[in-house]
């Protein structure tokens, strides 16, 4: 079969490699319908993640469960289904409390760019949807595998309210996603920040309210006008620089609360500034499992459509050009097909 | 008047003074009947906070009300009053959302350790008894100015349920109060760390169901075998340092809290182990004005007994022995009487 195979940073290629096979009990192999390169995915391509040897990438899916091992009960050959980036058995304690990307026996997904693919702990992973789903909605169930995921667990984690006030740093996919989870939780006010028109165009079309165009101490400046010179409730953070953790805390209000969902590089945060800031911050890789039967049952009913992050669609042999346009920022996401 | 000043580190003197004036026509001028050595004292008597001039102490207090300016409404003259270590409006947006230590127009109080002194914005930092209480109240009335007070915060900080499992890092006046709040907000288990045996003692008397000795990565080892491997539900930090802020992260479990109430000296948290802990950290100069009605009730009515952190009480013109007291660790707190 084909896969995605990175070399080095920047060497992008899809070559042929063994079809997966079921290695555990609990596994299931899945052919591939649709998969897309992740904002995370562009640490490796652009070396600030160290790319020691050649491997496979990918970790966002939906597709058709083509064989299970024989203690899977939860899914069949034939389903349509969707899995987090992240496996869970959907049984351990941290799993029990809602936090199953922190599983005790987790594991990150990372050969989904390709025709098929092995998902341990499928039982605690998958979910299958009743039928195939329609063409037109596979752009959003395939974003609930990560970014639209990620973003609801970031405007949890920040515990955006009916009535709140919320700024979202960051104008990738999870943060315009971080837009429509912010409505969908009933916030009153949505602050996005962002400088490139296409992507606030989609933030306001998602429920963004009001636009912050700068950054850093001019960006605080701005949020803080906008709120009673106190900050907002709730702040996503949805980068994962220094820089961007920085302007969430000190756009957020004594009280209030940050989510923050960009895998940090290099971020320390001064325990006295937090500590003065009365902000509280929670991040993480996201409990996608906890939220993918609700964001299913939002996507089938139409009331989301965070499929419109995908402003590029390839055929999974163009890989290499799917990394480039989003490096280049010339697309928001690339959706693939195998 | 007499008050407290330090010099420099260690150097503390009971030395007369001109008596504190009326300055701002929503001050008050309080007489003391009772105030105290706080463990945040001790970072100026260790020479860990720079000691630059000399310059009264203390931040703690009960007391009567001996006059107010001409603005303020919601106390009188001979009324016995608690307060906040932090002054407050309690209008600003800060203030309503429940964080008067983040008042817009907040200032720490610093000459209590006197026979008298004046409090700033007293309408919206102190708060009455109805009659003057019983001298046996006294201990405990004082210790929600400060330690009480912080110790409630650092429970809801780390929210604290019925049902929850608890761990306090921190033996000290504030961490021993942090049992009772984590005992009041209905916590089952509270593990409390300590090596000294008069202090865990207390702590037991307050509500603490086991004890965990060992402290730095066998502390966190100890309380991860008290919770079925995953880590506590919530974790009340009393310390302040880079060490017991590490333990109490990673004494939490995925998901869930630390509030954390030591002043944080030299600490920095880095972004992805926060980020893969899943743990929320809220911390900060407690809020005490917003705990301040509900503790007075809970003291009056005898729920709690704060007051028995006080384990050496000493006429304000011994504050010099008082400070050695408590940085030789002879005593938890000391109680200064004018």
């Amino acid at each position: 079969m084909r896969a995605t195979i990175i070399h080095k940073p920047g060497d992008i290629r899809v070559e042929t490699v063994p079809d997966p096979k079921i290695v555990s009990p609990t596994d299931a192999i899945i052919r591939a319908v649709a998969t897309c390169v992740c904002g995370s995915d562009l640490w490796d391509y652009r070396g600030i993640n160290p790319v020691d040897e050649p491997h496979p990438m990918g970790h966002e899916y939906v597709g058709v469960v083509e064989e299970v091992g024989r203690e899977v009960v939860t899914v069949k050959p034939g389903q349509f289904v969707i899995g987090s980036f992240a496996t869970s058995d959907n049984t351990c304690p941290n799993c029990r409390n809602g936090y199953q990307s922190s599983c005790v026996h987790r594991e990150f997904m990372s050969t989904c760019q390709a025709e098929a693919f092995r998902v341990p702990l499928a039982d605690g992973t998958l979910v299958a949807t009743s039928g195939q789903p329609g063409q037109e909605l596979l752009p959003s169930l395939l974003t609930l595998s990560d970014v639209m995921g990620t973003g609801w667990y970031a405007a949890v984690a920040a515990e955006v309210k009916p009535g709140s006030t919320v700024a979202v740093v960051g104008d990738g996919a999870v943060g315009l996603c971080g837009v429509i989870a912010a409505r969908e939780l009933g916030a009153e006010r949505i602050i996005a920040m962002s400088r490139h028109q296409p992507r606030w165009q989609l933030a306001t079309e998602f429920g963004a309210t009001d636009l912050v165009t700068e950054r850093g101490d001019e960006g605080v400046a701005r949020i803080k006008e906008l709120t009673s010179g106190i900050g907002a409730d709730s702040v996503l953070e949805c980068v994962g620089t220094n820089e961007s953790m920085q302007q969430a805390l000190r756009s957020t209000r004594p009280g209030g609360n940050v989510g923050f969902v960009g895998v940090p590089h290099d971020a320390q945060i001064s325990g006295e500034e937090l500590f003065y800031s009365h902000v509280a911050l929670r991040g993480g890789p996201a409990p996608v499992r906890r939220f993918l039967p609700d964001l299913i049952d939002r996507v089938l009913n139409g009331r989301i459509n965070p499929g419109k992050v995908f402003d590029l669609t390839l055929p999974l042999d163009q890989a290499a050009e799917a990394y480039r346009a989003m490096d280049e920022r010339r697309a928001i996401k690339v959706l693939l097909r195998p």
